[in-house]
């Protein structure tokens, strides 16, 4: 069994996905952990501020990392884009419609009103962009294109969640993957032209 | 002075846009909206949510004329794309980053929790996909890629809402906005081509 603080931060990553930070308690917490009543304070002395940090930053991490293995394997940026956003619309069919993401919906409750946790929403989307902006210009994307690209392809992602979650129909998601590889393959064309 | 109903209906859509659904009290309702304690239930006997349904349905319908407005005035799909993302981002810059649309942190909050609020902000994202969908028919693009690319661009936007926000920068939203019009034009090229 693992231990109490990685059960914690488990349970409160399955919290985000299902119904945001606002609407998850301590109590919610604790008791799909199996953990007792006031154990978050030992482990997060901050409460549910500092979880919701680590919740957001660690996971945000994992996700980075599964990009990077799935762009490695694909061997190619424009099917490593597709098949990411295949992969979150399998998850989205796999799970009821549970939202792939715990740091999406957090980053829209908090960001006007909570300044720790909405710079760690940012620090997220910034380690997504600067990702795929490094695989975009390595695909031979101009460098001027890049970082905007990878901030679309970040943005339809987080919006395609919402709208595949409200349909309860994961076509949404393969609908702007198709669309993003049209963009990248249109980036990459331009930069084998400016080459030539 | 505007009736109290309908002040009560624009402070819910304001804290919906600065701290979404679940964060929303009555209480900050009813105070921001000058009304009696209890006045919520007088004029919206189902309560909260009765409240957001209300919310969600007319907001989404005031967008969705909005970017009509902005089509028939910018007199081509393409540059009427671009206007409506150039206009969320001055929102955004204006308003200290305050979500732009009170309707995509209350989907994500509520997709997996309260079908009845899931239901209206399906309803409102499917007509701004149909309305999309006509406008890039009627500009030429073909018929079965308008659909796919409608939705695109609307989960493009949701997205782009949550990128500049915890940003605190509109660029994410212009830079999405861009990426769309290449998209349109690319359909719309492939269109014209078609009916060569």
């Amino acid at each position: 069994m693992t231990g109490t603080r990685e059960r914690i931060l488990a349970a409160t990553n399955e919290s985000f996905r299902l119904r945001g930070f606002h609407a998850t308690s301590l109590k919610h917490i604790t008791a799909a952990a199996g953990a007792p009543t006031g154990s978050v304070y030992h482990f997060f002395p901050g409460g549910k501020d500092e979880l919701a940090r680590e919740v957001v930053v660690t996971s945000g991490e994992a996700y980075r990392q599964l990009f990077e293995l799935i762009a490695d394997e694909a061997g190619d940026v424009s099917s490593a884009v597709v098949a990411f956003f295949e992969s979150a619309a399998a998850v989205l069919e796999e799970t009821d419609y549970l939202d792939p993401c715990p740091i999406g919906t957090v980053a829209r409750e908090v960001a006007s009103t909570n300044d720790v946790l909405r710079a760690a929403t940012e620090q997220v989307f910034a380690s997504w962009v600067a990702t795929l902006d490094a695989r975009l210009r390595a695909a031979g994307v101009p460098a001027g294109e890049a970082r905007p690209l990878a901030t679309t392809i970040v943005a339809a992602l987080e919006g395609g969640f919402v709208l595949a979650r409200v349909r309860r129909d994961a076509m949404p998601l393969r609908a702007v993957g198709d669309s993003m590889r049209e963009l990248v393959d249109g980036a990459r064309t331009r930069g084998a032209l400016l080459r030539k």
